[in-house]
């Protein structure tokens, strides 16, 4: 990693929600997300509920995505600071993977109810004391917890209530947290709207999450939108605004933006899905690896590609 | 059984959910319930609640449906894996049929309601617990769990979470677990597509399940059927999938489609009601055990006759 | 009673969640409450609630029928398997009829909401555990509880859930179980239909429960009415069906209906109600013993009356 | 007090529900709150929620009635049987007014909302427990607790479950109950239909209340309304039934129609609100007296006025 | 600060929920909230989740306040009564804001979703308990907790029940308690009448709140809209009433509607916002120290300027 990106321990921000007993776990945890750099390359990979098998199966996608051990081979050997996916999956398959940092997601929903026919609500799955009593019996490396938010929801204080506590629980028991705050619902008329989305990760910072994953906002090309952007890690205070990747683009474009994000925006990092996993492993190994050298290694496109 | 199909106990596929001091109590539920061979065939007795009586009565069916112990019978003198209903019929003659292997359906609805007024729910009758606390009073050989989810209802995301807690729940008691997904609801426009069934398949890895039900792909015949339920098959992962019986048809076609369905689909069983209960005790029996050749001892569909 | 009545007690249905201990408060209460015979006279006292004053007073109903001592009364004095109301009721008048067996009305609601509105939904009033807390303070001869489930309604899954939940507990803690089970929603188009009363019975026995309440179907006169009864009858197996008396009639028409469904459908007694407390003490006490003369002692209506 | 009412401890009607323990206790405050008379004049001072401020400032209402205050102070200085409000308001002024008998109205909502919009549903404020733990820690002479019931609404039957465990655990702690029975809704079409407040007055004592607050049934004048009022109170049985005072009237004619309900229709007193603290302290202390008067000492217009 | 405010100790209107342990305590809270005088001067920080960022960054916003930390820097060098956020928010930053006096607000929603789509609900992000034990864990200057009530909405009763709950525990925690009392949903009309807000600030002293922060009504110009305002401050006894800030205006505006509201309403205080953290640091401090001289100090406008 480039040696002016190491976040000394005790410069990471530790929320007081974190008692002093579970400080040094937290730091830790907070450390090796983000490979000592503050930075987070999350590997996202609860788009098999999310987004159905879509995502995983067709003809522009490697045969190799069809397997959920896709996903954790590339986990298993890429440098990503932690994969985020259900408790479920990870524990079919993660006596396999133990070398991976994961980060439980705790929520879920399909995409088959359009918005148009109900508003979009995620239910919690997985308590937090579960995760820590799963990690306490399994020994794995589990970091942290996420959870999604849809805002402009007629369910989201619902929502916010549930992920409130569960950063409060995280929190209390060491765990870094991560909300992934999606504008969506019939009152939402922008999804992509730079002060929407500088909104929903200003509610981050109140919610006590150390990162937030958003959309970019939408602009002529990424040079902009990450000066958009910019707007959103304002608002977000101390919380460390990663970006989401979004569909299919040329890996170019997809470094090209991301190292926008990061030096044009304040970005801290990113949480890809798609892009990686539908390729074939050692491609996908490979990106991930591109992906690691702009977040960890601080290295411009050029260089990483 | 074929001796091909011996699944050694370290093979089964434990999740990291089961605690150690469970793990031998969830490979003996594994291997008892999948005769050994890690396929599983699945008598599924909940259709008195979700279809009422049309299942049990009426001109084509043989008069014995008619009586509940029609369903304890076949599941004591067939070759099941396990009879799977609700925890309250089994209360009520279990004691007459102790050598039956049971599997507890959770939760339930009716089909009176249509999908075009309500999108449908299914509530948890009985938490895990309870199934604990039952099978630990009567001794009963009750080797599983078992639930309906509905995806693309509006309540999809309830009953997600209420899934994922049982299946936990269970694994921590060392229950093998068997989730029903199936895509309903106004959003769902066709519920045997076959990349919406790989999807619903790929969400009960996600969930942690050990089996998960499904319906077999829309197609041409049963050979292409199979073919297209390949896609679940790699999505569900380590999640074993069976395929529902659906509506009744010949036994030959219902035997074809099945080896059909293990051979070229990847299925690892079937679960299957009203084509086994709507015969006399004695054709049902031999039925079963039909599918038991297919499904225990490998057999070819000539075979299995 | 009639000598081949006689319920040994050693041939009372138990089903498996009444645990070992409580096995003997079960059979006491299911023989007390049938009489020895397994067959119920349940004297049904939850119309107050159910069905407002409507019942109670008026041109053609006793004027004793607007207090409710007048309920208490005929419990008191006639031959009944057991009184079922509410509660609250019995905490207010049972001091003074301590000779009567009560049954619990664990849910309710009024009928003032039509099911053009909005869907039937009954609320649990009283939770299993404060019956049994109940009894043990007060030392009222309660030999079990009851609910109501509409099928068919929007809100059937949850009641079902709390169903289940309650005869369970009442199991747990030896008390006799029946459902009050009747097809209601939106969805449905004719409550009296013999198939769907058989379902809606069928389901009472997956449930758990001992007893189903269900109306008598359809027919051109009784005697056809009873014989539709008999797929229901079949289809609640071990859990006895007990006919509602609905609307009034005359008693000797209502005498043959109940013999009819007894020897013609498979019923094993009746839940009557308005039929009963609309008349005045005397002639209720009198109608109370003519059904018990059929129901308990086996006679015919020419005996009966 | 009139001498022939005065009623002896061990006419208390005691409900089943109160432990033996607690039954001194609740005998103790039954005689308070109706000066042991068994007759009930409850003060009621829930208005403020209900009807926001319109009862307590306008042209014709004192200007001492704007300020909280003087609710208590009338409470304070005259010779009501109890004064029900909220817990808050209690706590907030109650250490001033240490003689009042107080009874806590456990749940409420305003009237904002038009029936035409949405049904009325009003949720509980205030846990029983939690009343016994405030008159623990306080001394203050609390007798009872009351709550209202919204019949025909689609939200009853939730209201009604939660009226009674409230009743429940209220008698559990030696505590009186008075339930406020309303008949509202979109389904209801006339509120004061003799016939539905029978119906609601009769549910009542289903619950297990000890008072039903009921408006007087419609009619042309005072003493027939009272005549129709008699089959609420026969439907109500044990269960006392008391009228609301309703929209301001002349105090003679008030004091009219209290003499008819309980001379002709079997009330045993009245709630009264807004026709008291509307008027000046004074005033209002004085016709407080006069309530008494004919309530609690038994007297005739003449004499109370 | 001006002598004829200081507020004795023993003049502190210590509600009866406040137990005998916690009274010294909640009367050390209230004095410091209020600067030793009874007039609350609160700095509403919870804007990030209520407007989103539209508050904190624009064209007429200092650039300042898109950070996070403006709130703060404001707040710990501001003569403010306390500072009110969400408990996330607070937990991200006070480790370096040790002297803020903190009201943590517990619940919260966006305002995404127009009125006009559906009545607005705000969820308990946080339970009091959870204050209590970070307050503990922190040792901040935690002195009481908020939440907001909507009344008029078709949720309103839902939120009444848990602002009671909460003014509860927090009495029992010794901390003071604030509320804000809008009037919002499809029923109300308009938000700022007078009688409206008189009747919702009425509830506030029903929920047994120790403040209430309200709009102040709508008039011709602040004098009017004061006088408008003294049926609301009677209305809350000794609830006492603070003003919202509302949309920015002139400086001198803002102080002489202040001055009003107190002098000529009877407000003890007011809640300001966007009208302090839109200016710059400097501008910030300065205009609260202003407003701190009129509440505070009880100085006229021009000295306070």
């Amino acid at each position: 990693m480039s040696s002016n990106l190491v976040l000394h321990k005790d410069a990471v921000p530790v929320p007081l929600t974190v008692p002093t007993s579970m400080r040094e776990a937290f730091i830790n945890n907070y450390l090796k997300a983000t490979c000592n750099t503050g930075r987070l390359l999350l590997f996202a990979g609860d788009q098999k509920v999310e987004h159905l098998n879509k995502d995983f199966f067709g003809p522009d996608i490697s045969p190799e995505s069809a397997n959920p051990t896709h996903l954790f081979d590339i986990a298993s050997k890429s440098r990503i600071g932690a994969f985020a996916t259900n408790l479920g999956l990870v524990a079919r398959y993660a006596s396999d993977y133990k070398n991976v940092r994961y980060v439980i997601k705790l929520n879920g929903k399909t995409n088959l109810v359009p918005t148009q026919q109900a508003d979009p609500n995620s239910c919690m799955w997985t308590p937090v004391q579960q995760v820590v009593e799963f990690k306490k019996q399994t020994g794995l490396d589990i970091v942290g917890i996420g959870m999604t938010v849809y805002l402009g929801s007629e369910h989201e204080s619902a929502m916010l209530a549930q992920a409130a506590q569960a950063i409060y629980q995280a929190h209390q028991n060491g765990l870094m947290t991560t909300v992934w705050m999606y504008p969506r619902g019939k009152a939402v008329q922008n999804e992509r709207s730079a002060d929407i989305i500088a909104g929903v990760a200003g509610i981050a910072v109140c919610l006590g999450a150390d990162f937030v994953k958003v959309n970019a906002p939408e602009a002529a090309d990424s040079f902009e939108s990450a000066q958009l952007l910019r707007q959103a890690t304002m608002a977000a205070g101390n919380t460390r605004v990663i970006c989401a990747g979004g569909q299919s683009k040329s890996e170019k474009e997809f470094l090209q933006a991301l190292y926008h994000q990061i030096h044009g925006g304040g970005a801290m990092g990113a949480a890809v899905g798609r892009n990686i996993h539908q390729k074939s492993t050692q491609e996908a190994i490979k990106f991930c690896n591109a992906l690691a050298a702009i977040i960890i290694d601080d290295a411009d496109v050029a260089t990483a590609e």
